[in-house]
């Protein structure tokens, strides 16, 4: 029996874990993968308190390693299920197949990227089709793309990608894109790239690759079509809880909800850090807090168990 | 006028002055010094992320060097009185003779040690009474030293003064210490240290430097004296609010009262962030979390306002 599992290995659950083990509770951590959303962070890191500027690669094998200094037992696996059992929890793994147990959980699952839904989709992934251009841009050298959603990340994206491809389409489905002005003006500089806002992806084609996007103007309902050879998909996040039912309520976001002090979910002894819970703001070194947080918030409801 | 003015350059203002150039607020940042608290942080940090251990000044260097290469102003004063009017904010600074407009404010002053309020602690300032083990510690080689507290800052002086003076008693009110087990067995090995619990400090007599303490033990009420050259006194932080009042409220212990996820006060602009707010859990990571929720917060109200 553990006295904590923190299921996540980003920025949320990593810091959980050094808190866990600097308060000698015997933790388990599982994750799939260390980095979380950082491993697909495209440009380098600049607003990490401490680092002028890191590549996520480099952030999140400083975390990993900080991590590991710690006595606590880590596991590369997934968690297919987690339920209550009296007063603790059975955490599943391996398709269900085996269970751990522990008196409290983390969730730290962070976010996916949000698929579109449109048809060619699925069918072009790696053919052109792709959710991170840091892994994948190199491959479109002197290629036409389109990144679809004008966010913060579809901006970085961009400027990633301008150092690499020809030209650059942001696909923006509202009347304006929501980037930081920051990047908006490093972006908006490079005549690579140009901007069509108030566009709705319809449709991905090609033969073996990816050759061209349908999307609808959404003010005169026309149908365009734009010759690329790579889609990237930045139309945000959609939070990693499939594994988790029952013992928590959801925002319409898909969000875990926590009470914002502890960051425990509706079920005691059970807590949401990060990405994963409906918190506004989503940033690496407010994943770290909420991290902290919900250990010493797990670390204080074990002690008040024991005392009971 | 200023966008934004943070008060304060511990962790917490810091992060938010990151956050806030970012997002091209314009923004000054007043503080009478940088670092907070970690700049008397006796051991060496393990718990902020990314570094397995930093010292507290080195860590602060990193974080002040990260804030002055971001586009914001830094005034170096202490803040006085704040003020709204209509719908900004005057920061007055210079004993009340010199003020600043903003439309936001981020207060982020951290929390002072508190004091022990009995007989000689005035009189021996820097005769032999501290707060701060690691700037003071030195000066006791080879001496006797009570550290006044038994909670984490109270162990971790004792890890520090116990490679310089001959003798530490630790005087812990309650008749448990409260320190994380971590530092409590590190600090129990060493056979210099003794520790004495449900005992209260009455007062510090000395000539010219401190000579001794007189304390209770709280069951029999018999009164004690320790021999002892040196003070520290580790009973906890009061928060650094003087200059703020009526604008916000405040818990019984004097922190700021907040709502949890943006940390916005009970004035709508003015925001919260670490120490000085009622958040229960108090790291140098959980500061920056805040931080940076406070200037992602500034940033919303002040999109709101523009657009209504």
């Amino acid at each position: 029996m553990y006295d904590l599992i923190i299921i996540g290995g980003g920025p949320a659950g990593i810091t959980a874990g050094i808190y866990a083990a600097r308060q000698k509770l015997n933790t388990l951590l599982i994750t799939k993968n260390f980095g979380g959303q950082i491993a697909r962070k495209v440009i380098g890191i600049e607003n990490y308190p401490g680092f002028e500027q890191i590549s996520g690669l480099d952030l999140i094998g400083k975390l990993e390693k900080h991590l590991r200094k710690q006595d606590i037992d880590i596991k590369m696996s997934e968690v297919t299920k987690v339920e209550k059992k009296d007063n603790s929890f059975l955490v599943w793994i391996n398709s269900n197949k085996e269970k751990i147990e522990s008196r409290t959980v983390i969730v730290a699952t962070g976010a996916d990227p949000r698929p579109l839904k449109v048809p060619g989709e699925k069918e072009f992934i790696g053919k052109g089709v792709s959710y991170c251009a840091v892994c994948d841009g190199p491959v479109f050298a002197d290629k036409r793309v389109v990144i679809i959603g004008g966010g913060n990340s579809g901006f970085e994206s961009a400027l990633f990608l301008m150092d690499w491809v020809k030209k650059i389409y942001i696909l923006e489905f509202n009347p304006e894109v929501k980037a930081d002005k920051e990047n908006q003006d490093l972006v908006k500089k490079n005549e690579k790239v140009e901007i069509i806002t108030n566009a709705e992806i319809k449709e991905i084609k090609g033969d073996k690759f990816v050759q061209s996007i349908i999307y609808e103007n959404r003010t005169t309902k026309e149908e365009k079509t734009l010759s690329v050879d790579g889609v990237f998909v930045e139309t945000g996040s959609q939070p990693a809880t499939s594994f988790i039912n029952g013992l928590v309520g959801f925002n319409k976001r898909g969000e875990i909800e926590v009470a914002f002090e502890t960051y425990q979910t509706k079920t005691p002894g059970l807590f949401a850090a990060g990405d994963v819970n409906t918190g506004r703001f989503k940033q690496i070194v407010i994943s770290c807090g909420e991290g902290a947080k919900t250990a010493l918030a797990a670390f204080d409801y074990l002690r008040k168990q024991i005392k009971a």
